[in-house]
């Protein structure tokens, strides 16, 4: 099991995140690539922090919005889409050959994360895109009940698949994130911990009504953009990484 | 002596430059990176128009400013300017592996062109930058009597230079390009034609004042944005390749 | 009945658009804010053949969207929209006056014309964002048989209304334009010339299944932005406004 | 006395400045109006707060540069200078209006701010672009000893002059501040209260070698974007207001 964090997300003379700090407790950075955050000054600065804490770099592409840090959907055609992902993943590529980095995977941001959840054309172009690159890049996309169907659309263009789950969000019983603004979407430590636990020691998630579901879980998603999350991810990694010190 | 041009200058639902009749001419394609021109689908287009025609294929960044197609100067601390680079040369080299193309050179482009000339630091970031990439990447700048200057700053941070020069402007006796304003800075075919003979016949260029210059030359820029530039072209071709069909 | 066209959509050093000579046949600028295309010196010129040709202004404001030029939705929120507007429109109200010139409508641009023309909560937004403004703004927008439905809306606000019809486009008989990629849906110059006298006569629009409808149209979508479109603009120029020079 | 504070430097999903508690202290609000900072939320929200408050409203423009927050020098022409002013002046206009605020004035950013100091014909076109305006907008540049020729220049273009000085700075001999980079160049809190003292008491100002000089000043540049300009800022106006609450 390993833990993942969007990093890199200042740009120019505005900061977000505690990059330092998370990055000395992941093991996996998803790193802005600069369309929805992240300058060049801001990306190479993130590699640099990623090769000190040695670790796994992956690009996190995003719709071209600054203004809206990607978080807003945008009727890209698949291949406004395919060469936008391209260029992105280019970007942190070369950046990260100058620091003698590999990137190793991409994971979407913010909206298209959900579009691709969601869409399967979209899924397919997200795939397209990355299996496009001559070195091996896989997809990290959220764990569901779904799983053996985005592993065969997966298949059908070579792309390997990282399955992540959220620690701190509450499933229902689908198998999806429940919407922020339900209550209990947010879990409280205690149940934060239990459920990584869980994800951990039975690669099973308890969800709202205290179902049992079970899908494949490579990595967990955690947060650096706040002091709460950067005291979470402590907490977590004692119980995903016993043994580090 | 070989041929390049300025190409993928179009960006969005904006048009700019006759690429395709320009590429089929050409040797060396200095394609626009996403700063001052050049979305990731004009990338895309461009470098596959650079496939068919097997056209070498080189960077071609610029300063932040898209509004002002990279012609105006801006203030960029050296690593500002030199992330900046990193980036764009990140970009092409990444969308050029997709379609198994590999990037040879990077020309800097508009106002940062002109910078690199007249200012050491710059042409040092510049230098730099180019000769950060784990692959090995030529730096275009103009020729001129200063070159051998020009070659031990290179030298001392082992990049490789290749010489360019102007096929349409004359040149002063100091070896550099006179103002566009001032009469006589364009030349007509009749004297282009003769200047291109002058160049590859004998690396010679005669001066404004009819002095007689002499430096390398590696490369001729041509003209593909407009109907004149690639008639021209065709018949500049004919002297510099006048064996090709 | 007027003639209003999109303008102003040059970019930098891109140009879009027979400007000029479209401006010198229209009742009606809709001037591009900056958001699609249209920057700062671009505006300047366009309001300034405006004056010349003394043509009435409309700011024709987009989502954010330069690469995409404002062709693709972007899930904005209500309040991210009607700032949006709000900025754009601001734009050009501020640098008319500079002109001494006045601006006196709002015509939204591509994907956001659309999404207004489906969407009742975006419809409310852009209205509102029109309203907000203390001096008298229409809203253009495309006249329809659901025309009473959208004057019920616009006066909730306290908006006056113009509605468009297009020239060039075959209508369904639900009083839709058909989509442009099916066939028949882009009118020949004959059959353009009998819509726009069948409007401008009769007020009525012969449909594709020969129905007849009837609802308010104020102005007609004309096209400067290619040679053909001015050639027509002129044929249209004279069924409308047959006593003019 | 005035206290004059920029504001309004968020973009999107990136937080700068405590601007309500900076907004609560001060009498005039340089707002960004998007190019280096402020999108069109950022933008309605400052209004808001300023409203609030009852503080002046000022225009803050600067070179189109959001990556370098306006903060380096950008070789725009006058032309595009003069219009790029006259499109952020009218975006705050236009968004001022619909809250029912007035523009009163117009501060340049970051570099911009510099150059204009710096050069005769940059201020020039500054002067010029507020001057173009139908409605009155006075100019705030920095109160020099050659405050009479920047007035003599002003009259000419029929703009009024505010002039501001830096609480926090000490200014050389010349009457212009020392380089950040200096030692002594940013006064400690007591020398800065004193120096603040002088200029509201007797207008004047001691320089780094106890010189005396005496220039009009209008108003007082304090900071807002972090907790210690935020305090600064509380004391500063007790001296500058002592009566207030």
């Amino acid at each position: 099991m390993k833990l993942n964090c969007d990093l890199g997300e200042s740009f120019g003379h505005w900061t977000k995140g505690l990059d330092e700090q998370a990055m000395a407790q992941i093991d996996q950075a998803n790193i802005a690539c600069g369309f929805h955050a992240g300058d060049p000054i801001v990306l190479a600065n993130t590699l640099r922090l990623a090769k000190q804490y040695n670790v796994e770099v992956g690009a996190h592409p995003s719709y071209p919005d600054l203004a809206g840090f990607g978080r807003r959907s945008m009727a890209l055609s698949a291949n406004e889409l395919r060469q936008t992902l391209h260029y992105q993943i280019a970007a942190i590529i070369g950046m990260a050959s100058v620091q003698d980095l590999t990137v190793s995977y991409v994971k979407p941001h913010g909206a298209l994360y959900n579009d691709m959840m969601k869409d399967r054309d979209i899924r397919a172009t997200v795939m397209r895109a990355v299996a496009d690159y001559p070195q091996p890049l896989a997809l990290m996309l959220q764990g569901t009940p779904n799983f053996e169907d985005h592993q065969q659309q997966a298949r059908e263009v070579g792309v390997e698949l990282l399955f992540e789950a959220f620690a701190d969000r509450c499933y229902g019983d689908d198998g999806l994130l429940l919407n922020r603004q339900q209550p209990g979407a947010v879990l409280d430590e205690s149940a934060m911990l239990k459920q990584v636990d869980g994800i951990v020691a039975r690669q099973e998630i308890i969800t709202q009504n205290q179902q049992r579901l079970c899908f494949p879980i490579d990595s967990l998603c955690v947060h650096g953009d706040n002091p709460t999350g950067v005291a979470q991810l402590t907490r977590i990694r004692q119980v995903v990484h016993p043994n580090d010190h």
